[in-house]
């Protein structure tokens, strides 16, 4: 069965007190329509965003939550993710007050003035598989991922700016069409949330945003039943990953790297200090948000060294 | 002209103090031969760390300093990095007590006991392009560097197994054969340092210690006269990196994307928020090292997006 | 006019969608019952935590809402704390697993066992005064505070084990009788939040309990209409403080520390640069937790150095 | 037997490598000259660091080493700081360019610009019993002590602006007369230096700076044989103290409060576990410095407390 899920209005929290907009089966195929971060208010190097965004109080607007069927607490909601096609000739890039990785922010508070805003604009080209700036004569090819994917978390209401145990912000490349992201059920339904679409994006993202654009997004989901994970996983044709969300940063890596050694040890029948050994020497880390209230660093371990064991 | 250094002793300083081993020109091949980060103590996985260790006081022996002669402070120092040849059949790899990224240590000082020891040993295989371990029947691919390659600090004299400004342990893996490494030089003669050459490493070295092999790096050496950088830099065929050391991981994430920044605006002629923008959406940010006394991050940016302005 | 408020069930969230369980006048005073962090579930040292709080999900169990009249956001909440009266005659502490600040917890991840679980129970004496843990034979004064004391935050729903920008979990011993705690207001009527008392605690909270006891607590309330504030700030007899929550805990410091310079701006009329340079000679700097998932330090100036400009 | 010291020249490091100054007893009166932390170079309003400190690279003038007749590796060395007697009337403070705890650093990169620099100058008054500035007519109490006290570290050579476990640039008010302080003893002979005497200070030293002058301390030495610390101590007439610098700041704090808890179980006879709980309950900790290259905190328990056991 095929779903399209295209919202009038969009909601700014990772909540289970929100009303679902939709209800799909696993296996379903869900179309699902996303806003850019700005709300769509951005359309020209002349738009800043104290001035194009003053009327919207917050950013980074969701499709959700989506009621998945059968999803109880316990359970990892797994998302196929499928394709991005994008909505929009152009995506939009800022630089905000006091925010981004090379400046003093609310929460890491200086005494200085902030770097001066600005505003670019990058336009598709070549059948949406690059994307080009005028001003700077930059082409760079197209790398879309979504910036946002979760599940509601259990008890809290959560900024949909902010990352967590549940997915949320995280700004990591890897949640891309053709992986596979899974992520833990709090709620019945699980609940799940959308959007921030990037048409590519730096690891790091460290200005605080990258090419943003929206989109329609196309994934189903499936369901492990009584299967409960701590932190979202994603899986390539080639990889293991986790992803872990924390300050400081080093914090975030010992999140990302413990939860992979766990995942080696429960389904690939290693020994801790083995799996903790071959990280070592195997793993990959990279930064996916610099910017956000928690960091997200992404681990991962190619899938031919785990032979089940 | 072509030198081979081969050192009878090793130093476990970087320090403007130590006399010269060798001195070289500029242009000349240069053929060192280094230590294991244990000083070739573990042999066997019978070898603890607090055993086998227990008469030399510290880790990662280095062979320096190498004198280059016309270096004089406010120059940069270029490594052509050519070649790793291992000298021993195998690598070995340990986890220390209270030391690594996923246990307590004596900077992040907790109440728990520490992690067991243990020991692991690797053979070369393949023509030495891979690299197995037997009791976990685990085949990798050798992809060598050197965790350690520094000049001289300014003023202090700096343990061998600290990063910094001057390079140091940073065990950064593209520290590697076809790249260049530029350091600053901070006295006459840069007074060159090297060692603790990896058959492979994750990214974050995540227990404390790659795949550790003595070796003979070949090498030559090229002054850039009258031109400072501030944190080593790192030239492959297609990328500029600069590598940032600092606590919390954060801290060196900021050096690493903000002396990038630098760089394009220095030698690429990019505006400032330009430059920050365009590493937001193509740079690359991954962990070194999570382990040793400042964490080490590589930021990254291709060279084909960088056409001089 | 006096109000009694004595609920019979708890919050576990600060949250602007939970009813109100009383609403009151700026002016009134108000005696409001707290249960301890437990929720009166440890009282003898057998009970460890694990077991004794197996059917309870949550921690500190929160009274309130609490709407204050006339209430609008933009305003400030100040809180003219009066007094504590215990409720019970004994506190109880204990170590938790995996939670603390000497050990590893779910957001410094490491691969160790947790610390035994342990409980302490302290008896009061001395007409209150004193508290008393006969094992250890030791009598501590008591200095009574409330850990947490907030507003509901604007948007998200928040847990009560959480400090922030809204007050919350803070575990700042300056939140104690005699003292005013000034809340910023965040949505109509404000909705107060209080629990979590201590008979005492140390600075830093460092094994992540107090000396934690149910009890009466009598406040009044007024509001400065029309001044907001970012960050809970306190007032005693002899000083002006401001509280900063955030990870790293260098973050929390420049939060509180850059909050009194704005505070001393705006109402003192520094310059901001002479506020800066009189808090690096007369500031103080404490922490208040360092367990918590944000850390709380409070930043403090004696009133005597804070003539009026 | 009392010696007076009075160097004609400073030095930049704590080095075991620097020619000692002089050498003296355990139980001698010892009678030591500073420099301040400008090496003398700033005294009106209108001498910015910039200029005035151009032709000095270093900052930190330290007088030693001071050889301790008998010191061994192993040994403590114990501090009896005597007095602190003013050699000039006035001390200075400043803003540097990219120094401090509320602007970006060479740590903290940012691509902000700088804080203006600024200068203010604070004369005694009072008999030296309390620091007038003028342009704020501000009066503060004098409450002396020496930022800096260290022995030389084993192998290494480090900059005298920076604390670690040997001491060094720690900038926490209770190294101050009355108290005394406990150094380990990495080389023969101590290798003691002391300098950075500050009129008084805030905790965080959140500027960058204190109130800077030259001084005269009186001090003498003694030696506790066989027994070795690992990072600095300080007892006082009420409480003993242990001084934790790292980065990030929780670090510090885990250094600071772990290594109370092993004075605790060794000196006092405490279970661990207890004696973790004891120091959640009674532990005061604050904030030395929150500017320089390791973050200073001081954990502190009150001795009344301490019934051996």
């Amino acid at each position: 069965m095929m779903h399209t899920i295209k919202p009038t209005s969009y909601n700014y929290l990772f909540s289970a007190d929100l009303k679902p907009i939709a209800a799909v089966n696993p296996g379903d195929t869900v179309e699902i329509y996303t806003e850019d971060a700005y709300a769509g208010q951005l359309h020209s190097e002349k738009d800043l965003v104290s001035e194009a965004c003053a009327t919207t109080q917050f950013f980074n607007p969701q499709t959700g939550p989506i009621y998945i069927n059968g999803a109880e607490p316990g359970d990892t909601l797994v998302v196929d993710f499928k394709s991005i096609e994008f909505t929009r000739p152009y995506a939009v890039t800022a630089i905000i007050k006091y925010f981004g990785g090379l400046q003093s922010t609310n929460a890491t508070r200086m005494l200085q003035d902030s770097l001066p805003e600005k505003t670019w604009v990058w336009e598709l080209t070549d059948d949406d598989k690059a994307i080009y700036n005028k001003a700077l004569d930059i082409k760079l090819p197209v790398e879309s991922f979504c910036g946002t994917m979760a599940t509601a978390p259990k008890l809290e209401s959560i900024t949909a700016v902010a990352p967590g145990y549940f997915g949320g912000n995280m700004d990591v490349p890897d949640v891309c069409p053709g992986n596979r992201i899974y992520l833990p059920v709090n709620n019945e339904g699980a609940l799940f949330y959308i959007g921030d679409c990037h048409a590519r994006q730096g690891q790091g993202e460290v200005t605080g945003a990258a090419l943003e654009i929206p989109a329609k997004c196309t994934l189903s989901f499936e369901l492990i039943k009584g299967k409960a994970i701590e932190w979202p996983r994603v899986e390539s044709r080639d990889k293991i990953m986790v992803i872990g969300s924390a300050r400081p940063m080093e914090d975030a890596a010992r999140i990302a790297y413990g939860s992979l050694v766990d995942w080696m040890v429960e389904d690939y029948g290693f020994d801790k200090l083995d799996a903790y050994m071959l990280i070592g020497q195997a793993g990959g880390l990279y930064v996916g948000n610099m910017v956000d209230s928690l960091y997200s660093l992404c681990a991962s371990i190619e899938k031919k060294y785990l032979i089940h064991r």
